[in-house]
């Protein structure tokens, strides 16, 4: 049996400001930071001990792992910082309110775009500031990979095959992993994990900075439960 | 020109209880943090970006590096922890008191021990609970590689070849590097870089926290210089 967490960032300044963030590295607050070190706390209590954990190339991401692995007073463990473990992009709707989107743009437009599985915000126009292609983080990626919006769908795709190559073949070698990552990214993962179908995926929410510890049976989930009771989310997926 | 910077970490709590550390995996003091911390502004204020970081398995090393990488708000770039960055180990000497150490053994064999090139402490015993081959870090490594004790120079024997097969190739391709390590482990990088004696280098001090960066035209470093310059130590091997 292997142990597999996955984390999303603590609170992040944007979540509290309530804009689309994407793939804007904007940081955890202070809320956040509490919630991440909390998290690394009832990762000690459980005994979990990664062999390998792996984050996106956002800092709210990174410095919910770096809390998480001080917690379990393993910062030693390798990590892996990929960019296809990033956030959703969220296209031209990056940095905005999201009411004032409602406002503008109708609240029934705004749902498609936040809670349809397929269907992706606008894009952003390649010579838009925002545009990944100008952030340095991403300079050696082949540009034409660099989406300039996303679905929760085209996020799994890219979710989809870091998994297979290099999750996967970690924890069939029996190695406890921990993913520290964004809301829509675990979405993807949760889906592959669980089986569940596009419908229902959307509803899944994942609170911040509380780990969903999930035990395997080679790739096969065989319980899952949030770590911070008070703070969990229904698991209807794990059923 | 490319840009190398060699930082040691911070003020550790047995640097300031004046203990041998070794491979001990002890933490920074909040003096350390600081000092870590005014490294991070100060690359930032240089203007440096590091392509790719590296450092040791010890939280000491791996902490000061995450400073430093908010410092220049690059949190996102490759780190890579190896074991062959680790400090230089201390033997059966690993933990005891200097001071102590010195009243038992003699002024003059702890300088032997602490400041020869070559003639390493007494070894630990492989059954002794502080050999590497009880700590989970090193549990995936050939156990004929981890040793009971080092000198100086059985130090840079290890550092050697991670410096060639790891940091020159990405130096030489223009990337421009972070190594947040230790006292002997970058003595023994010094001594390469700059081509120092067996004589020369084991006075060489390194202060804790402070960058020391270093210009390169190919592999030749053509500067270099501790960014605190109110805690920098002399630069005779740079001359």
């Amino acid at each position: 049996m292997t142990r597999l967490v996955l984390t999303r960032h603590g609170q992040s300044v944007w979540n509290l400001e309530n804009r689309f963030t994407g793939w804007v590295d904007v940081d955890l607050t202070d809320e956040g930071v509490k919630q991440a070190k909390r998290g690394g706390q009832l990762l000690a209590e459980a005994g979990f001990k990664p062999d390998f954990a792996c984050t996106s190339v956002l800092k709210r991401a990174i410095r919910t792992l770096w809390f998480s692995l001080e917690g379990v007073d393993r910062v030693w463990v390798p990590v892996e910082k990929t960019w296809l473990l990033n956030e959703r992009h969220y296209g031209a709707l990056t940095g905005l309110n999201k009411a004032e989107t409602a406002q503008k743009h109708g609240e029934e437009q705004v749902k498609v775009w936040r809670r349809s599985y397929d269907i992706p915000p606008p894009a952003l126009d390649s010579g838009d500031e925002r545009h990944p292609r100008f952030d340095d983080r991403y300079a050696k990626l082949d540009p034409a990979l660099l989406p300039g919006t996303e679905s929760l769908k085209l996020t799994l795709d890219r979710v989809a095959p870091y998994f297979h190559d290099t999750i996967a073949p970690k924890i069939k070698a029996g190695e406890d992993i921990l993913i520290s990552a964004h809301g829509n990214s675990l979405r993807a993962l949760i889906k592959m994990l669980f089986d569940v179908s596009a419908d229902d995926i959307v509803k899944v929410e994942v609170p911040t900075g509380n780990p969903l510890m999930i035990e395997l049976d080679g790739l096969k989930p065989v319980s899952a439960r949030y770590l911070d009771e008070e703070r969990a989310q229904p698991l209807s997926f794990a059923d």
